[in-house]
């Protein structure tokens, strides 16, 4: 690459002709964006179709990013790639020969759960976690042979051990933080960040205030000095930033992330009942255009210019680059899959 | 390319092990095999999974062709490039994005019509034949601007006409024969022909029994004195064959063709009650190692080499060249889209 780039590990915003023209602004490479939450296959479908008009109308913004030569195009043509992500794996339904067919059409990261049990592993806000389910172990054994990441943000801990352990791939948890410096129920304790990051894998940092120490009240630096201390953990190669950016988005979006159609009744995730919206976002990154000015956050906090071009986007492009292509039948993956 | 490639430009059979092996000993190179009758969007999906699942099980026999550099990738490797096409349109259902949806997911040729009327444009066997619909122009305009080619083979002749007329790019009639050797509906008149070659279109001859004078007794020179006849009016370079084989396919096969799920009583259609199966096929071509043969009697019939070269199979080749990419904005299309 020509400069290091500058990409975002997750954002699921309000999409719009301005939000591109703020990535452009803010110097932005690449972004993986959410494209389906709870949504059927059918559903997640239509909301490619609607990233195939954005595509079309916009040329000279984004463009359909599938693998990591994309950032490099994208850089080269001054627009930012935009690679696709399911945060629940409803969009397979029961149906592993979506994997691939979703592959085909540029999904590239896929949660296994999202904050209740599903199919194929357990969410982080079940009262027990009981790991990777039969089909979970085959989804994930077929994600590894198309190039589809294991995205473990919303999983359990249980899971999300168990999908390290199972996948022949390095997975990920693109938008997360430390638990130990901030204990939301969603942030991920030292044990999970530590085989993650012995295991390649990459943890994407985020901004959202229900994942920051003070809420909306953090500042810049308490965030990067906890990505440099979260750094010693996993190791510098293998974080980045996954801000969890929900820009522009009406508070009916949030429920549907939390409910779906799952109830009939309510769930505040993260949230509760006084305050059942989006948080405010925290002054420091309310579009794209704050992003770059995580850098001198992270020069702050003790990083080297390496570890903070790596954070500020090396890193996931070389984990695009290990991870989005068809496993190679002629190397052995990591561990054989079950 | 090394040879002249061998290309069979519509097969429908029931897919097998066996039938991959007959491909690899006929010397087929390529063929566009139907994927989808009236199958709604899911279902063809689940189709294209069945086809993943072959491609996976059977990598030294059969590829998935997407481009026309597969062909020469299959000759080259001793394989048979697989181009997806659906015999009617309802796998985009209602929806125009999933024109481009299909097409990512390798779908390279789709009929505007069935028989019957469709939501694009008249059957050939509707008693009126209204030509392209207000939805048919627009789609005719999107598969042209992703490279999905327009095939009206069981299309009225004024839908025909008017699909060449409105394309932007030349469209093909994959599996059908001249109505002036034997007039069966689904045959094509002269007009509709000369239209198709003058456009730079396609026509594929058809070996299915119905179609031929005299049926299943129907005798290998008398089709390819057929053909001769039929370039003079097509042009040599706008033949290939496209023979509607339907091995070891059972009779509930020909009648979903025919009645799908838009009847709830039967619908004959080049059958008849005292003949409601497949006919018997010809002699001559009842697997894909009786296709190289043809050659011989189209030296019979009175085409030179380079001639029957083009009919065998590079005539598609280089059709498919032409289409299956999409519309480079800087190219003017042939006809500006209404």
């Amino acid at each position: 690459m020509s400069r290091a780039p500058l990409i975002d590990g997750l954002q699921y915003a309000n999409w719009s002709e301005g939000i591109f023209r703020q990535m452009r602004q803010g110097g932005l490479d690449a972004v993986h964006v959410t494209i389906t939450y709870h949504e059927t296959f059918r559903e997640t479908v239509l909301n490619i179709e609607r990233w195939n008009r954005w595509f079309e109308r916009f040329p000279e913004l984004i463009l359909h990013g599938r693998s990591a030569a994309d950032i490099r195009l994208a850089q080269e043509t001054g627009r930012t790639a935009i690679f696709f992500g399911a945060q629940n794996p409803s969009c397979i339904e029961d149906d592993i020969g979506l994997v691939q067919i979703l592959h085909t059409l540029g999904l590239r990261f896929m949660q296994l759960s999202y904050n209740n049990q599903s199919l194929l592993a357990s969410g982080c806000y079940e009262a027990e976690d009981t790991g990777l389910t039969r089909m979970g172990r085959q989804v994930v054994a077929e994600m590894n042979r198309v190039g589809l990441v294991v995205d473990m943000s919303h999983s359990g801990d249980r899971s999300t051990l168990e999908a390290i352990e199972h996948s022949g791939r390095p997975i990920a948890i693109t938008h997360a933080n430390a638990k130990s410096w901030h204990p939301a129920l969603r942030n991920k304790p030292d044990a999970v960040l530590r085989a993650l990051g012995q295991s390649g894998g990459m943890l994407g940092v985020s901004t959202y205030p229900h994942h920051l120490r003070d809420g909306s009240a953090c500042t810049l630096q308490d965030f990067c000095d906890m990505i440099a201390r979260t750094a010693d953990i996993t190791g510098p190669q293998n974080i980045g930033i996954g801000s969890d950016l929900c820009q522009d988005q009406p508070d009916s979006i949030v429920e549907w992330m939390r409910v779906g159609r799952w109830t009939k009744g309510m769930d505040y995730g993260e949230g509760s009942a006084e305050a059942p919206g989006f948080p405010a976002p925290v002054t420091w990154h309310s579009d794209n255009r704050d992003l770059a000015g995580f850098a001198e956050g992270l020069r702050k906090a003790g990083l080297s210019q390496p570890e903070i071009d790596g954070v500020m986007g090396g890193n996931w492009a070389r984990f695009y680059a290990e991870s989005f292509g068809p496993l190679d039948a002629r190397t052995p993956i990591r561990r054989a899959a079950e």
